[in-house]
């Protein structure tokens, strides 16, 4: 019994690691629930924490990236993401991930959001920045994905995100959340006021 | 060679069913990469939908349920939520979560926004509705749960989502989509009102 550890109102009795690959692990709990009966909690941990980037030109474009997405079985168009090692800074992998998949880097880098992905079976994190003072350069996909990439205008992808047609979590959550900083005086002037031309009713 | 199939560009060679557990199942995949590249890929399939509600009283108040969450092992102020089952519909979901939770019932509904919550590991889908025209009745949470509940003003909420310290995807997301929808008029307008005054910048 002294291997018992608590986790808030929970008493983990045991656990075991039912699967293992390069992105995620998989614990079983076997715990005693806050009431004291019995259950266990299957907890998918991630060994990368979501980055996702919004880069903004000085005319208002920005660039989305396509891609069939495996889980879901279905082709998706999302704002640049990937994953960054949770011990490196989330600011270089969002830098990695912008420049590889579209070949852009940035002067100007700010922090929009972090938040839970989604955190009853998961302890999947996101970070996620605004990147503007563009400058173009050569893209460099890792070569197992299959990437489609295009430069369109923020406006366009604001539309999509309100319609329902871009349905990523971290596309919808950038856009939202540059547009709702943009429209309280949040962000820098230049780049605020393309986000709330791009973004107004 | 005949059991191989196809996901969009990837080959599935064969899949191995490594983890089940009543809310999610997962899988691993032997498969061929778009490069033709060889390779793993581990899914997490959500046996419920995520379901979020948004509930809005005539003062501009909402809810925010309390609890510690397992898998992030951090306490989190969250708007209702919980699972409907795949086959169920989430509107009866989204009415059963709101009535355990804060013993609200409301006369109408709207749907906000459903996204894919985590789609590079899982294919987990969250729909989330808006509540209005709110009858108080009692709460009935699971007897597993150990839940606060507090009714709170909306602006409150959503000047926590604004500074980062609500950090649930869902509670994010359905506050800046509803501050969104109310600005583009794509509210009822009595609702709509409530919802900019609370929200606005």
């Amino acid at each position: 019994m002294s291997e018992e550890t608590k986790n808030g109102p929970w008493v983990v009795r045991s656990s075991r690691l039912t699967f293992e690959n390069p992105w995620i692990r998989v614990t079983d709990h076997d715990v005693l629930h806050p009431d004291g009966s019995d259950g266990e909690y299957g907890v998918v941990s991630f060994k990368n924490i979501a980055i996702g980037v919004l880069p903004i030109t000085e005319r208002g474009e920005t660039w989305l990236v396509g891609q069939h997405r495996f889980p879901s079985e279905k082709y998706s168009w999302e704002l640049p993401e990937g994953g960054g090692l949770v011990d490196d800074s989330p600011l270089e992998s969002a830098k990695r991930e912008l420049r590889e998949e579209t070949g852009v880097s940035a002067e100007n880098w700010i922090e929009l959001t972090r938040f839970d992905v989604s955190n009853s079976v998961t302890d999947e994190r996101a970070i996620c920045f605004l990147a503007y003072g563009l400058h173009h350069g050569q893209s460099a996909p890792e070569p197992s994905e299959l990437l489609d990439v295009k430069k369109v205008p923020l406006k366009d992808v604001y539309h999509n995100v309100m319609t329902g047609e871009i349905s990523d979590s971290l596309t919808i959550m950038m856009v939202l959340m540059a547009s709702a900083k943009a429209l309280r005086g949040e962000l820098p002037a230049p780049i605020s006021s393309i986000i709330i031309e791009a973004t107004k009713a």
